[in-house]
């Protein structure tokens, strides 16, 4: 990268499966940052692969329109009690019967040991080789695509592990300039940052061609620092475009961000960046607070029924008002952006691992609320992510797991982690980190999925998502309305007609638009067919429901499709 | 600032001219933070002063239109002897009669001592005592204005100065976020930071309310970090544009800018800032290089007619290539944005003073050069700044002085000088910024304006100042072409039509179109009227032009207007 860095390959035939030290100038044996394979972990050797080689059987697969995708985000070393893709591999067809169209595979960049989310990972063109290396990785694709699945894989541009990382030795891949959570920034901006943004780029570009990825999720662009007049996401984004045109492929960028801001989707006429979606943290926050009453960290900022339907109505919650959790005005207005360019969630692997304990939603709320979460989620106009796990009431939790082999940086990640919740006054105990048993608890327990009540929720959600293709919800414009007393919000969809009338408060009799009171019930969250988590509630009504009303249950929701009004 | 900084105002009826110091709570007593006024510098105590009192006399004035100005920058403490706004106030006919619109006063805030460029002030909302203080300031932006000239402020919202710095006592003015040049960046869009940008916003727009300021220079807006989703540079315009309505005064924000972004001069719809113009550094190095054929520092990327031509066609050079000296591709293209909101200068502040020995262009080309060097800039269709001297070829140096009163500062600041052109390898002397030699060097004398050939350098300013406002050149967008052999650049002017030849290269017969060639001559650079710097050249041509060609001298400009081609 620098040309005074002073190596060169010496080998330029080697074989398939050589394995290879770069010797710096002072001597030492580093492995390669571009290394395609690290078959002995961030320490070991590099190793020699052509992935060129892989045998595709997926030519008819040519990836979903933006709109189409229903994600699943997992984690391969928890997904499977093997840890492995080829163990995820044979999951698929549950997935695809559920109604996911699109796979969301975390980080799988080699980190430190066995045991990590991903977000440590210090070769960014490599594959873990305890999931199955770099051609566990290619089977898991093609098989994918061979069930009409698309894959998003997360990928970690804002930052490299701490662990194993030897980037600073080979060139200029940090700046002194940002301060981030995880230290320097990388490079986007300084000087000698071309090859920088050409590494990263290429990095994209070799997911999607020599993967098959479908898209990418880029983790936390608020850590990519970039004040140059071409930011590095606008530039990428040109280059997956060319490649999707060169390939005939439908391949997609999409973001994670906490900016709240419209650039990062705008087009570049209008100054953006032009991804083609982004997550909304705003839209969970403000889902998990209505449902857990929580108040702490970033909920502070939400609670009421009207951040919600804020969130539905725009994308997000804050744009531009005061937020009490970051001390400042916070956001811009995505105005125009259509609705089908926000991943929202009721839970991802951050909102359930970052907690102390790793609860999942599936400990924090009853029955009826786990129903209540996928309702608004799925029947959103927006692009549902589904947490693994999720879609069954998964109760193992999902922790913060580790499995670093420099004994100080194992020691500071436990103590970081219990000073973390220290200052949320957080009473339980953390979990540690590096012990394996953290890890084990996180694995997901399938078995539970054909006992009830888990198997009928898995049932609800699958019956959620083919009413959202077949109302086709994706990209709509529903008009949002809420009542913050009775704790009710209605999301109305002009085409084809569906109401939706959530109930955040206690059962009662509800006011509704004749049309829709008199209609017919989509869905319905409280039918026997999903048990209820316990009576009603306290409050129950004893009279029917007039014509312009509807009886609710407490935590519970219905979807109507519209009959036309009666002639007078 | 911050509610448990645990400070009030006491008094809140005192009297005008009233000092007060704030208490801490540690018991310390502070200057205040927004003091309208330091009678004691930097270190004494805020004095309480009401700027609303004063009584202006220039009702009449509404500002100019941004394609109108003709800057003059000047620098209050050595723009004549006494150094103050009083003795400034005295010469402001002279720059009315050369022809310039807006007089461009370096910063004013509050610095240590007496000596000082104005970068290190550190009261925003106060002006220098030993200028004349803030009455002094409005006597003088008064009598502009009586004058038909507008005034422009240059403001610092990128640092504070060093010395008399007590912000990070009375809230979260800074953000351990980004490093600048200046340490610690100005809390623009970190926890707490809506009020730090409130006190900048207010700060902007005192000087345009109680001053009658009319435009804002905003230094090194590349300083100013804030990656939040509502850009403080484009809320500061939102602010300006709103208070320019209610005043009925043409108010404008001018940016100093490395970034060559063009975001911040486009429109919030094009996901821009919207600021009215910035200035172009491409333009200055171009040109500089291109005369004095440097080539350290930035002026590596510069050199040829065409970096000229190119800044020429676009407002900067840089719209996207590697640029050696960034060590990394820079800039994006301004395409479409008009001219005249390029702000172009062959002299500034910086780029005389930031030379080691602060020599002006006059110390470094010949009287040709000069003129040259005005030709380019003047009959440019970018609005033009002229440096306090230029325009009679002050031979003075401008240097870099200082005068902190903390010795330690002063020494840093000493040696920091003296190691940052030992980079350069300078071989000179570094001039000590602390010496009161060094400031009064710096000092402009005026007597040399009325000896030739000073004063015919100053005629020759004019006549081109009258000749930009006959053609209408700001905001025009002439034809560029160059030469890079024979070192011509040529301007075609649309309507009015105007036609322009500039030789950088030796005496020559060149190609020129016909119907030019035997135009009507409307300025020639090397007219009698002012004197040549010496023989025209060695490889001066015996032949006279053909009707297709015209003689220009080496280092000289022409210009014609057009004669309609005759009929054939």
């Amino acid at each position: 990268m620098r040309s005074h860095c002073g190596f060169h390959i010496a080998e330029t035939n080697a074989d398939e499966g050589a394995k290879y030290f770069f010797r710096m100038p002072d001597g030492r044996e580093l492995p390669d940052p571009a290394s395609r394979f690290q078959p002995e972990g961030v320490h070991g050797p590099s190793a020699v692969l052509d992935t060129k080689q892989f045998v595709w059987t997926d030519t008819e697969f040519r990836g979903h329109a933006l709109g189409d995708l229903v994600m699943y985000e997992l984690h391969v070393g928890t997904f499977t009690p093997e840890g492995t893709f080829d163990a995820a591999t044979a999951r698929l067809g549950d997935l695809a019967d559920l109604g996911i169209t699109a796979v969301e595979v975390m980080p799988v960049a080699q980190f430190p040991g066995t045991r990590n989310w991903g977000y440590d990972g210090v070769f960014p063109f490599t594959v873990q080789n305890s999931y199955g290396g770099p051609t566990g990785f290619q089977r898991f694709v093609d098989a994918a695509h061979v069930k009409g699945m698309s894959v998003i894989l997360d990928v970690v541009y804002n930052h490299l592990g701490p662990e194993g990382n030897y980037f600073g030795q080979f060139g200029p891949f940090f700046t002194g300039r940002y301060a981030t959570p995880w230290g320097e920034a990388i490079n986007f901006d300084d000087a000698e940052s071309d090859p920088v943004r050409q590494f990263f780029i290429q990095n994209a570009l070799y997911w999607l061609t020599d993967f098959h990825v479908d898209a990418l999720r880029l983790d936390a662009v608020h850590g990519i620092f970039d004040f140059s007049a071409h930011h590095f996401l606008a530039e990428l984004k040109e280059k997956v475009a060319d490649r999707s045109a060169a390939l005939g492929r439908k391949l997609h960028l999409i973001a994670e961000s906490n900016l709240n801001d419209s650039r990062v989707l705008r087009s570049p006429e209008q100054g953006g960046y032009g991804l083609d979606a982004q997550w909304s943290d705003d839209f969970h926050h403000a889902l998990h607070a209505l449902l857990t009453r929580e108040t702490n960290g970033y909920y502070a900022d939400f609670g009421s029924v009207e951040d919600l339907a804020a969130a539905l109505r725009d994308g997000w919650r804050f744009v531009g008002q005061y937020s009490v959790f970051r001390k400042r005005r916070h956001g811009n207005c995505p105005t125009g952006i259509a609705t089908d360019r926000f991943v929202v969630f009721s839970q991802n692997h951050d909102q359930v691992g970052n907690r102390a304990a790793g609860d999942r939603l599936s400990n924090l709320v009853d029955y009826d609320g786990l129903k209540l979460a996928a309702g608004v989620t799925l029947l959103s106009p927006f692009l549902p992510l589904i947490f693994m796990g999720e879609e069954y009431g998964e109760t193992h939790p999902f922790q913060y797991f580790t499995s670093h082999s420099d004994p100080d940086l194992a020691a500071a990640v436990r103590k970081g982690r219990r000073e973390e919740f220290a200052d949320f006054a957080w009473q339980g105990e953390v979990p540690d980190p590096q012990a394996v048993a953290t890890f084990e608890r996180s694995v997901l327990d399938w078995s539970r999925r054909n006992l009830l009540p888990h198997r009928a929720l898995r049932d609800f959600y699958r019956t959620l998502l083919s009413i959202r293709k077949r109302f086709r919800l994706a990209g709509s414009r529903p008009r949002v309305q809420c009542d913050e007393k009775l704790r009710i919000l209605t999301l109305e969809y002009p085409t084809p007609e569906l109401f939706v009338f959530f109930n955040f408060g206690e059962s009662r009799i509800v006011p509704c638009p004749r049309a829709y009171a008199k209609g017919n019930v989509v869905i319905q969250s409280n039918d026997p067919r999903w048990p209820r988590s316990g009576p009603g509630s306290a409050r129950e009504e004893a009279r029917e429901p007039s014509e312009c009303e509807v009886r609710l249950d407490r935590s519970s929701f219905v979807a109507f499709t519209r009959v036309k009004p009666l002639a007078r």
